[in-house]
């Protein structure tokens, strides 16, 4: 990662901020990492599924009996095979927030299927190509009913019903059961009309976005070992072992303490790895079977039937007065949820104004059922697609009062102690500081070299997330630590976390190792999800490291014969309160564990009340082929406080990583659905995710506002770098051709029919 | 097992004492559980060694350039490849008890071999046929030097020396340089000829007992995988992970947090898997090639190179007075040590006449170098031989003052609270209530029912061990718990753990699931050795389970807005102190703990000052056949007091594998060496353990002396049952046939001679 390192404030840390190697690199570089696929075990049977070849359906029958004929097939299951979920179980899933059984028919249809790709049936055999082929030879007969393919024609009166009874999706915030196909939520406050009364300058717009997959590179796989005696175990590639393990005991009617999940390295998550999809299959195969079993699914079924994030239609109207002033905000926005409700409209609505002081706003957002994959959440879920709406519009209106498009921002912005839409006052965040930065780096007021060129900006708010995690620290002999959390690695938080540890033990990082614990080994720890790892899990390890010491220093004063009072201990040595001459370092403790009562070892688990929010900004300069329409980008720096850069290199890696899809949304990729109902693009070749030819280096400018929930000042980094892309490059391509372009992606056709348009509009 | 269930003694308790089934009882018996063949890496290699075929020699060169140039090989290392150790790493070897240059060069021999079977190199290759084939290519030129072969010899003056340097060896407790090859041992106390004089009558016999293995099913069998930025991973089959990985970090110069080992499933250990053989080899070999590598031994390995219990030669003087009172013992005790300095003299010693309160005690020992396999524990070390020697003596004494052998000894036994030779009062302990059980069986006063039929008795004492052990515990939401410790699960450990954790805790058994976590991933755990760990991490359980529940009552309190101390616990239930009516069940607190803090997870770590003394005695009938010599066994009753039996069914489990391994040493099982050192009997058809058909069911009666030391009266119970089997059975001998044997075995053409011999006497 390029960023020059003097990005990063000079601190106070001893480990905090510097760039150590992380140990698991050679081990991912060749290949020796393990991960879902390299798990064998003796007797392994492997499955594959049927899915729907219909968008929506009635299942009437299913007839398996010449799959379950084919030589070398085991057992073959349908959705009659999974246990009843019941009522109870059905309403406290993740606290009430997700209704199980929609999750339970998602892994695998019980009457209806809902997406061209729902799994309608799963094969086990002796390798996944006799599975593959027997699961052809299923007969499924379908009575096929109208699809409802996009978000406005899903809210018309007459529209076919996706859903009879449902229970309204809740991520984040709770919806509404409204219209026929949707959740509702409303949020804001004060009074719309009378704020537009108040505007010199409104400015209302329509948007589109489509659906955009995760595109993790390593695709779902999961192994699953039914031991008769009733205990499962499952090896799966996951965000967070805890939940996948929750969803089987929901699903299986099993004590949580009978099921053990393994998580393994992940090939990427994104938010799509934080649910299950085959593993309740393979664990009802190995029961079936008495064998492991295993599954794994292509591309093709990853971008059919796994969660992308929403395609939405969004109606934006905001009001400002002549200098600048924003009065007033009016959002209407349909949230694709697919399949099943419960997709990411709420931190949709909670973060498309956040950021600016706007004193009436109203938000009225739906959660719109749809014949298509389930939504997942998406790093930042949601943000995205409401900060490009929003953010268009907010430079339409600095443009409109012929101010600075940063200048306008600042007039509005979000200051610590200003009262948030969420009821409480913004903690201390760097939301000025960012839009300074921006207006006086080199990048802002350089110039552009060619005709068709453009400058665009854009900025952004993220919550982050708190919630639940758990580390154990041991002391070994020799003075070295191990420190296992229940976290999975999705981007080195093995790193940062064994950081925080060696920052607060005072001792080297390279003596800290830092483990991904089973669920049987860790206290409940919640998904790697929300840019909570290293905040989070970081509050659990500091609290554990805190312990650790205060253990040791007992012991130290036993060796002593004093009180535990009198003795110090900084940069990992101890010291005699009333005689500095007298010391013992971390490992001369350590060593002598043994006979001052024996091994020190300490468990903490946290579930913070506070998050860490995050702000960030975009800085890109773009040119524009009139001819093709195709976008290049020519420079792109983006701006973030984070709170405290643990380790600079990772929180580049997600800038940059962020960006780049922030930058495939905005320009290349999306779902593309035939009329029918059809995925038409479910391949790596014709879903356009940025290859390193589309995107040139990424410059990052790290800020650091310390996070007042942290002890460092952490505040999570990983998810508000996808949100700010798209909204600048959109005012990049209206600076550089004079087209604010109103839809996602903006692909050379669209950019082509938008240049055509203001042509026409012209003539 | 089927001792009937009322030798249980009733208990308040409401888990301990009962027999729920095992969770890993299907995987074993289907052959899912994993153990060290079960592990299959990509890329992964295979290696073997190459042994010497000298028992004695002087290692001259080593050309390994053809088995280099064999197809397939990838590696191949000598005792050069290791790394040299530092002087202080030799010395701190388990708190210096242990030389470790001396493991270091067991596993691979640096500069001389020392027995038939010493590892002189290792291959890795493509698979383990290929590396045999290429192992028998290395060409070694030896000087061949004169070996040592047994006690009595090798510390006559002027034999061969087998280390000109040498540590003394200190297996618990520490010898002193000595002879040669010997270390030496004193103990005792009083004045030993004043005490002789006392006597009426003087006893003085030699013994002689044979070298006996282990004989786990399971041989040795791991596989390391050495990652270039320093780590390594090693799956193995031990009993205790922390301490092969400690072995590791100081032969190969590495941070104990750089090593992961994880214990496996193991096929059997009794004392045997303490200890790394292939482990480091396997690493360097990692090293060397890049890719994992898997080693396992074959039987005829395990029986030439890996540690059985030691042959000895014994000269036992032992007086008292008409009354039966014992005055004095003077004891003589020869313990073989292999090739290396730390054999088991010293428990062996110890526990010589400890159960007797004897006025004055001469205990002289040696632990004796040979040019035979390095010795290692097994099953009480070192006691089964002196308790043989001892107990015939006691009983001929108890024949020559003409006392029932019982009463013998009840009117000699150490009672809770006589000063033992240790130099603290005897704890509570059952020694006069097993006597007393023993005289009022009905085997004791069962008529024998034929000729050359005979009853034996033997008493016996043990130790059993403390040290260090830790668990986790993390209460999942729905009230189940998940406990995770650091002591591998040799005998049903995960089961007796988690019982104590369900009568602590209030819950039942199958809300609990026990696992053995690996190095990284608990706090550090001495080995499961010296039937500590149903004891000693029982006790690190029980903590854990206080400290939980002592975090659920303050959540409770939360709950109910008061204060902690007003919040009961008992048997499950949360009460209010001031309104009983108030409960909250522990599924209840469970999954309120989200929005009450968060999750609850704690560990603890122990290092008890105490240990559980185990007692036991055996009562016998035998016949012998006077034309072959040969034993059988008739009935067989073993009695015990463990203390606290948590689940009968692994206790007698314990007393029955312990009697049959001792009626296996006591009648068939030896070390056959010819004159020139070569071990004639390497495998299980010649070297004759006993089978189902040479035994009968061994009767178990359990008596429950609880254990001041250990809150439920636990003091294990897994080695004592080998101990007093040879003194039983030579006692039965003596009964049957009027002839009382002083050599182990006491196999059928060792009783013909015996018997021709006592003919000749008489004729």
């Amino acid at each position: 990662m390029n960023a020059p390192e003097s990005t990063v404030t000079e601190t106070k840390y001893r480990v905090l901020g510097t760039r150590p190697t992380r140990k698991d690199g050679i081990d991912k570089l060749t290949g020796r990492a393990k991960f879902g696929d390299d798990i064998f075990l003796p007797g392994m049977l492997h499955a594959k599924v049927l899915r729907s070849p219909h968008p929506h359906a009635r299942i009437l029958s299913i007839d398996i009996s010449k799959a379950l004929a084919y030589p070398g097939v085991h057992a073959v299951i349908t959705g009659k095979d999974m246990p009843k979920l019941d009522a109870e179980v059905i309403a406290t899933g993740e606290g009430g927030q997700v209704n199980m059984q929609d999750i339970a028919d998602n892994c695998i249809a019980k009457d209806k299927v809902f997406y061209d790709g729902h799994v309608v049936a799963a094969v086990a055999a002796d390798n996944p190509h006799i599975a593959g082929e027997a699961a052809k030879l299923i007969e499924v007969k379908y009575e096929i009913l109208e699809p409802v393919l996009n978000v406005r024609d899903a809210i018309k009166p007459g529209a076919p019903v996706l859903h009879e009874n449902y229970t309204p999706g809740a991520f984040l915030f709770p919806t509404a059961k409204a219209l026929p196909n949707a959740g509702r939520l409303q949020m804001g406050g004060g009074d719309v009309e009378a704020g537009f009364k108040e505007a010199d300058f409104i400015v209302e717009r329509e948007f589109v976005t489509k659906a955009v997959h995760q595109g993790y590179i390593e695709t779902h796989i999961t192994t699953a070992e039914w031991n008769p005696q009733g205990t499962l175990t499952v090896w799966t590639s996951t965000q967070g072992g805890f939940v996948i393990r929750d969803f089987l005991a929901s699903f299986l009617n099993m004590p949580m303490n009978n099921i053990k999940v393994i998580p393994l390295e992940i090939g990427g998550g994104f938010g799509g790895k934080d649910v299950v999809y085959m593993d309740p299959l393979a664990a009802v195969l190995s029961r079936k079977t008495g064998r492991p079993v295993k599954m794994f699914m292509s591309r093709e079924e990853v971008l059919k039937a796994t969660g992308p994030s929403p395609e939405t239609y969004q109606k934006i109207k905001i009001g400002c007065k002549k200098d600048g002033t924003l009065v007033a905000a009016d959002l209407y926005l349909l949230y694709e949820a697919g399949a099943y409700p419960g997709g990411p409209v709420a931190p949709g609505c909670a973060c498309a104004t956040t950021r600016y002081n706007i004193p009436a706003v109203r938000i009225d957002g739906y959660d719109v059922f749809l014949n298509k994959p389930k939504m997942k959440p998406y790093r930042a879920p949601g943000a995205t697609q409401s900060n490009f709406s929003v953010e268009s519009v907010i430079s339409e209106l600095a443009d409109l009062c012929h101010m600075d498009p940063i200048d306008f921002r600042l007039k509005n912005i979000l200051k610590p102690g200003d009262m948030m839409p969420l009821g409480f006052p913004c903690p201390p965040l760097g939301t000025v500081g960012i839009l300074e930065a921006v207006k006086k780096h080199p990048h802002y007021t350089a110039p552009l070299t060619g005709p068709n060129q453009g400058r665009g900006v854009s900025f952004a708010f993220w919550f982050g997330a708190g919630l639940m995690s758990s580390a154990e620290m041991a002391l070994n002999p020799d003075g070295t630590v191990n420190l296992s959390t229940g976290s999975c690695d999705l981007s080195g938080t093995r790193m940062t976390l064994g950081m925080q540890a060696a920052e607060a033990l005072g001792i080297e990082v390279a003596g800290i190792t830092t483990s991904v614990a089973d669920t049987d080994s860790i206290g409940y720890t919640f998904q790697s999800v929300g840019s909570r790892t290293t905040f989070a899990t970081g509050l659990a390890v500091i609290e554990a490291s805190q312990k650790l010491l205060k253990e040791m220093a007992g012991r130290v004063a036993q060796i002593w014969e004093t009180e535990a009072e009198n003795v110090l201990c900084a940069q990992g040595v101890f010291t005699h309160k009333h005689d500095p001459g007298k010391t013992l370092s971390f490992p001369e403790v350590a060593r002598q564990t043994d006979h001052t009562g024996g091994p020190i070892s300490v468990a903490v688990s946290v579930n913070p009340p506070s998050v860490g929010f995050q702000v960030a900004a975009n800085l890109v300069d773009v040119e524009v082929d009139p001819e093709t329409g195709k976008v290049t980008i020519l420079r792109y720096t983006a701006f973030q406080d984070v709170g405290r850069a643990v380790h600079p290199d990772y929180v580049e890696g997600q800038m940059q990583g962020g960006t780049v899809q922030g930058i495939g949304w905005a320009l290349s990729e999306e779902y593309v659905y035939d009329d029918k109902g059809y995925l038409r693009n479910p391949t790596l070749l014709d879903y356009r995710m940025p290859t390193a030819l589309d995107v040139p280096n990424i410059e990052c400018v790290i800020l650091e506002t310390p996070n007042p929930s942290h002890p460092y000042g952490v505040r999570g980094c990983g998810e508000v770098p996808i949100v700010p892309p798209p909204a600048a490059i959109a005012d990049a391509i209206k600076n550089a051709i004079g087209v604010r372009m109103t839809q996602l992606p903006m692909k050379p056709g669209a950019v082509l029919e938008a240049i055509w348009a203001k042509a026409e509009q012209a003539a």
